[in-house]
């Protein structure tokens, strides 16, 4: 499905007046870049661009999409040129993307995307690329921090309810990416290979209790034992956790079934810590020592970082909101910004903007990443094509040479890595301070492009 | 296209397990509503109500969607079971829903939603129903505050780029709903006829700088004006704002047409207050008096305060991650639980869950409103079929007799009214309390009901 229209309207009147004024064919290069972290973040988790792939293959405009644009009273009229109707009918993303790949650590001030081709087409996907990768990154980069709280135990994305229904899907194909076990989502699974688990609500337990009060309880653990084959989790604070607790004990090993069939407890409310270590020890009493606790209710990086500190009996953790909305930095202000150029001279000629606070940085630029360990980490950006050591951290996603896998599994994989790698300064957590203390700098050769460019509007390249 | 897999795997395992234990067919009754404000919030506006009757309609397991579930490990031998199957297959909602329609001003303790029908139909679709409302009604909320900042003057939503490429075309709705002008979303246009509007990004003033340097801003402009026959809004702050506006008067005297081609000048940075009152004499000196100036920048309901309060020369704005992003209150925590259900006898029975710190209130309920103005707004909660004095807010919106108009913009209208007569109190976007202060209790009969639930574990209706 294409999303042509699931944009700016100003892409599509620069597309037009790019159309009428023969700027439409000039070569351009445009890059996506943060130009700050969050508050007491210390990296970020590229991710997005496996999506970001898939929609400019299919982006064109349908000819109801062309249609509605030929109706509006604003954009209609320009329609009646050839140059501009032709533009639009035959629109397809040809042009060439490279991409810091999904799963990659980076850092504010390099280009996570660079987007080469037309000046029509490189601006055209610019509202669509930011949606895209805004959202992913901004889900990855927290749930990578909740990774490094969990120490190793499992998390689990559940916050499809407290985020849009399409969004939900790509959160949880972000927080795999990052580094969660699964996900609540269905669609997740289906569509991106997310492992998916899930067994009960509270409404499930609430609804034996319409027949038995309390007692219910117990029937509820009991009907979801037999409807299935594989031990379930139970779901045991809808009334009193201890006693849902030995309610699930119970359930297990009253079953009509010949295997336990409750292989974990979820507790997802009340004093957490207290509560596992009380439930632990039922389980473990009761010769469940095998049966998991899952614990959930709002957990961030911090409430996890605690629980994992205090050697609280936890082996899963389930995170919805703090995943999805991520509430310390709830967008990421990604800009794409227009950094080279065809003159009409036929030159590449290097431009930046100069708002205040606000500027971009002039010509296409390359990471070049050494050392991603505490012995010193270093990248720095420089002009593409420059002879600089270290790891080109920017890989071609889309054009004639893709050199990375794309896949959902590959960028986990490669996000995994990275953070193994990270120095310790940069995977603390602590609120305190962090932002602003981040290994990139500028080549000499980019700082020089620069000054000519502030001094003379513009530099050839 | 139905979102049966956007959902919960929880969903799913519930429903195979229901249909197993002959729970599915009871008749139940589910409530959404939301346990707190966000802090310093003095209301809510209620909105997605009508995307979330098209989901339902929609909503079936396609061939596609069974083929899938079944082939997974978990729940695919659950399908051998012909109760399980025919529960999948002949899925459709047929259920009867309850809200406060769209637009409308509410608060916790109040139900947004009540679901009735069979246990199986209400409880498979509590994510769909919890995502695409708590979103909706997160946006307008957030953005109704934006539009009372703006004492009159237009908003315009901007923040596609901001959120996920399929969550913006909802927050686009969302934020028209609560009193936006317009929206930059082309598809929120078409899907939802939304007002739409946008001209040009920086990426336009630049690429007319590669041949002239700063000087093709003016280039920028005219190019602009020739390709559409409507006076367009000029971008000025791309290099300096104040010569932009002067290249953007100079542009305007210019143009190769008869009318003025410069209706607006858009400032997206520095020090808004002071560049739109220079802006403005420069405008006026020049004869154009009737150009609007449109302000934007990380704007939200406090920092538009403040520039409407303060009397700048100031038409429209435009709110990008703050309508959609609403970072002072990122998530809703909206929640949907079961109130009722038939037991086997067969009589209604209502029933609650008492997790620490996440009750939830027994029964099937109506919210009755006396008086929406400063002389005493008062919301009755009660049970439903009450005779209580005031206006039932909850409609039926999905079922025989629906009896609201479910338009978004009916909608819109009926959020203008409420905020109209809305109690300057609850009106205000003070940062300092309220959240705490709304006028919302219950009816003796609901108390009297939730007692014998607390004490009894559930009461017969």
């Amino acid at each position: 499905m294409s999303l042509a229209l699931h944009t700016d309207r100003y892409q599509l009147t620069m597309l037009a007046a790019y159309a009428r004024t023969g700027l439409a064919e000039r070569r351009a290069a445009f890059e996506l870049f943060v130009r700050r972290l969050p508050p007491s973040r210390r990296f970020l988790v590229a991710c997005g661009v496996g999506r970001a792939v898939e929609a400019l293959r299919e982006l064109r405009f349908s000819s109801d999409d062309l249609a509605w644009l030929e109706a509006d009273s604003f954009l209609g009229p320009a329609f009646r040129h050839r140059s501009v109707r032709d533009l639009f009918e035959r629109f397809r993303f040809r042009g060439r993307v490279l991409a810091v790949p999904e799963g990659r650590v980076c850092f504010p001030g390099e280009p996570l995307l660079r987007v080469e081709g037309t000046l029509a087409e490189a601006q055209l996907v610019e509202t669509l690329l930011l949606s895209i990768i805004n959202h992913d990154t901004r889900v990855a980069s927290k749930c990578a921090r909740i990774v490094l709280a969990a120490r190793g135990r499992d998390c689990f994305e559940f916050g499809t309810r407290r985020t849009h229904e399409h969004a939900a899907v790509a959160a949880a194909r972000a927080a795999w990416i990052a580094g969660f076990a699964g996900t609540s989502n269905e669609e997740a699974a289906r569509r991106w290979g997310v492992p998916v688990s899930g067994t009960m609500a509270h409404a499930f337990v609430l609804a034996h209790a319409a027949d038995h009060g309390e007692e219910g309880e117990r029937a509820s653990f009991e009907a979801f034992a037999e409807t299935f084959e594989v031990p379930a989790t139970a779901l045991v604070d809808t009334f009193d956790t201890l006693r849902g607790v030995d309610r699930a004990i119970a359930a297990s090993n009253g079953a009509r079934t010949s295997r336990p069939s409750i292989g974990g407890v979820r507790i997802d409310s009340g004093d957490l810590a207290t509560l596992a270590l009380h439930a632990r020890t039922r389980l473990d009493v009761a010769g469940m020592a095998g049966t998991r606790i899952v614990l959930s209710d709002d957990l961030d990086e911090h409430r996890i970082d605690a629980l994992t500190r205090g050697h609280v009996p936890v082996d899963a953790f389930g995170v919805g909101t703090m995943a999805v909305a991520t509430p310390d930095a709830p967008s990421l202000g990604a800009v794409y910004k227009l950094v080279a150029l065809e003159d009409a001279a036929g030159r590449l000629v290097a431009v930046q903007k100069r708002s205040s606070g606000k500027g971009s940085s002039a010509g296409p630029k390359q990471v070049f990443r050494s050392g991603l360990d505490d012995a010193g980490l270093e990248d720095v950006v420089g002009v593409d094509g420059e002879p600089l050591p270290g790891e080109p951290v920017l890989q071609e996603v889309f054009g004639p040479r893709v050199g990375v896998d794309l896949s959902a599994a590959a960028a986990r994989a490669r996000c995994a890595a990275d953070l193994a790698l990270l120095p310790a300064r940069l995977r603390s957590i602590d609120p305190r301070g962090g932002d602003e203390d981040f290994p990139v700098r500028k080549s000499a050769a980019l700082t020089a492009l620069h000054d000519t460019v502030d001094r003379e509007g513009r530099a050839v390249l």
